[in-house]
């Protein structure tokens, strides 16, 4: 029955065209787009671009937030580059926080892998979505919107596992942007009414200036 | 200070529109759109629109195929109804096998809560992409692609959540598209190839006629 | 030659079908999807719903940040539903600002009318982007990231129109999202590092509780 | 073996959610989004509804254009509803001609079905492209811009089938949207530079005023 | 009148951007994107690049299926590079067949240029649309769902064009994705309730090791 | 408290992936996608690339059509690419008019920064939508739809600012498209059922030539 393998090869050989099915990105052409990265040849892509350990090893706790964010976004696992999906680990210590920040460009959703975790998000609205997950509930924060995550109750630490609706979620951490850079201190506080004692002790916590 | 805050209030009255963060599904509305549904309107959404618990529940893998899933797409979980996410829980017991089959309507990222299962999908060009993950491992599936899962290896359970790029990413299964529905047998074995005797034995076991 | 007129008018008409060309929000129809409001039928929509005059009027800036938006979204301006842009008018007095705060579902382009703005927004990499516009300037802040606007130098009042890449672009007032509403204050200050007494303070102020 | 189905069933019971493979537009509904038309229930869809015949039936040429455009899209043929597609008949006869117009709404690519037809369109650098096609030829036409269809050449009828990238492409033609209305002949001179007599000549075969 | 055409051209010189129109496909660049390749610059296009011949010329149906496809995807037909369209051509000789496949890409829309065929496709909730099309006729096929085309009546050879919502639809044949490659007998077999012989009969035929 | 900022930038050290929060396009690079131009890395970009001074210059009304059109598209201001936003300036002299065009692709929103301006735009359903809109008054221009603006009533010069849903809204201005190419005058007048004197006339003063 050779013939008829070979007369199939010659039917659909003219559609051996890029498909496109996937796009594991290039992440070291130096290129990227607005709808990210360059793919790597189909040619060179093999099972091990498509599957991605790093979120099986825990992050370490020991720090003053007793938590730690492990992200598998574009930059550490190609194989999301173009499908609209990315994923990240929380690990919560007793009394662990992830502290208030938005993803800008990316809606989420959390899954409790162990522990209890108190979720809360805030709207355009100003109201507060609170809510404390146990093992195997789900929760989801839209696009752009201040959220936070805290072991708050919890004797053992927590593990979740996130996942966005976008490769490149962004991340931007409250007290980050407002008390990590050199945003001068007059600015920030006309923008945000905070007291200039409140602004001076967490720049100096966090490595601000200005 | 009362006066600051009246003011403010005053300020920013006229922002007061939906701001439509989210849209979370009116699913009893009757109607749907391509877009998805239509929202339940912002007064009446509360915490416990947002968290889901149904994932929390292991699937009943007393069956032929050792496995379940369950599903929180749209329909169960109206909250991720416009946000480009859902997600679904595959329990599979030793031996366990999620079949062949498809999402036609999104991308998806499998993450291996505990146990080990082998992976598999088949791209356009025909190449065999297969990984046995272990817990903690992801993968993601590119959308519209035959793939399976298989706990091949293991003598424990195994349980993944999976992620996908929409709300409604739709669920072929490969058997049941071909077996258990009313396509007459002389036209799926020519589009197919399949032997009749093997055509009608799984008609058989799947219900199917013609 | 009216009988070319008749053979026009028969060669076409069956073309006569919703051409969608624009899509003036129905927002009396208590129905919202995640791509907007259902259309007002074509014959009933005239040349006054596309031109819109509410952003010819200031704004009242004597208040305690002096200084007013007055939005064009959906809910105040119809016609944008489905179009992918929308508007709004910052007033700014002498010292006026506009708080610290971001659009969670779209990019903002501002155009300085009159007067001088300084203007920064922060990215997701904690880097400040900070400008002082004059008359005609024009600056882009990407979705969901932290910006303010300030008249910090002038002496006489500035206006700017504001264009969004959407008909619903969201308003987070970071101020207001964090001590207008009831989010716990305990959780409130582990999620943000900021002081008991800041945050009872601006709680007072904004009229929040917890 | 009917155990086996049984099980089965049950495995999947909960995934019998809206599936969204396809939304058949209802409208009739009276509601039209952004997104397109609400889907006619599942239930209620039948293999008919994914089939149309309009396109099998000659448009009568015997008119001023020698020519007509039959049109399939979703006023037509619900099933494209949300599924970016749409399609149209061109019968042209010796001469015939289909006026500059321009599609707002979507890209078109053109098959000629029999006969030879020229294809011009014009880009926004104001570059002519300019192909006489063929029994068999493609040709693409990009959005927006203004194109046209002659059978020139030919002393036979040429059969054209167009597919658009929307289901609702949107037709403006030239002469009707200058000629066909009331727009004041004052503005209509000023805005293209055509003559008055040229104006008021044209008006009056297709009836406009002003 | 020379003054007028100069001064008009100083007017718009500074539009002289990349418009944009189209972006016909550089596809010797070695790169692409998620978005699609990049684009030849304007100056080097032609109206030679936005007309395609290949679909003019009969596919080869001398083979064991009795039919074949010859595809204008983005890589055969670079011009429709980010239109969100392209087409096929399908031949069927009486008795020919298009196997059961999908495209994980794109809706399709299928037109009959002459003869009969049979048409089916298979929702996620497994049930069959059926239909058998004459010259004229169109359908739809739903993304990522199964389909086949069938001449099955006719004693005649049937011609169909396809068009497509991406310029890369993907293709994926269900017996070369499941027996022409070397996934493993014992996992296709677990995944797909095929028996042994049967794979193992078509892994013959198309050529499949494992 | 230096440790408390050590530990902090442990934690978050490995989200330091490129964030795309946006993406200046690099147009000295040689290559365009559909999705936009490549980006600028980050560590290049600063303050002076999201601010752009150019629209604050008036265009020069010393011409025939006594208007000028500024514009800020991804060419002249590559901060927008990516953003789904673009601008220009439209300076009318009294009198003045910029003639009728199209926006093949993008919407458009005009603001009048001071007098009066009168604009129309004609449906797909050749209905006008004309309206005289006065200093702080906007209106929108749904995509690809011919439309105009003329200061006709104004003893003053007029200024308006737009914005497009897109970095690359395009321009085709009619009578450029029609008149100033070598498009043959036969084809011309066949499509357009304009005079051949009117095409000639016009084809002269704007360069045409066929």
């Amino acid at each position: 029955m050779l013939h008829i393998f070979l007369l199939f090869s010659l039917i659909f050989t003219s559609t051996n065209v890029l498909a496109q099915d996937f796009c594991v990105a290039n992440t070291a052409s130096g290129i990227v787009t607005p709808s990210g990265y360059p793919c790597i040849m189909e040619a060179n892509v093999t099972s091990d671009d498509f599957a991605y350990s790093g979120l099986g090893v825990p992050g370490n706790t020991s720090n003053i937030i007793s938590a730690a964010v492990t992200p598998a976004f574009v930059g550490q696992y190609p194989a999301v580059n173009g499908l609209g999906l990315s994923a990240a680990r929380l690990d919560l210590a007793p009394g662990g926080v992830i502290p208030m920040h938005t993803h800008p460009g990316a809606n989420e959703l959390l899954y409790v892998v162990h522990g209890h975790i108190t979720c809360g998000f805030i709207s355009s609205a100003n109201k507060v979505y609170l809510k404390t997950l146990k093992r195997g509930d789900v929760m989801v924060f839209p696009q752009g919107l201040l959220h936070f995550q805290i072991n708050a109750a919890g004797k053992r630490p927590s593990l979740a596992i996130v996942t966005f609706s976008s490769p490149s979620p962004g991340l931007q951490i409250l007290d980050f942007a407002l008390f990590a850079n050199d945003l001068p201190s007059s600015l920030l506080e006309k923008s945000t009414f905070l007291d200039d004692a409140q602004v001076k002790k967490l720049k100096g916590v966090l490595g601000g200036t200005g």
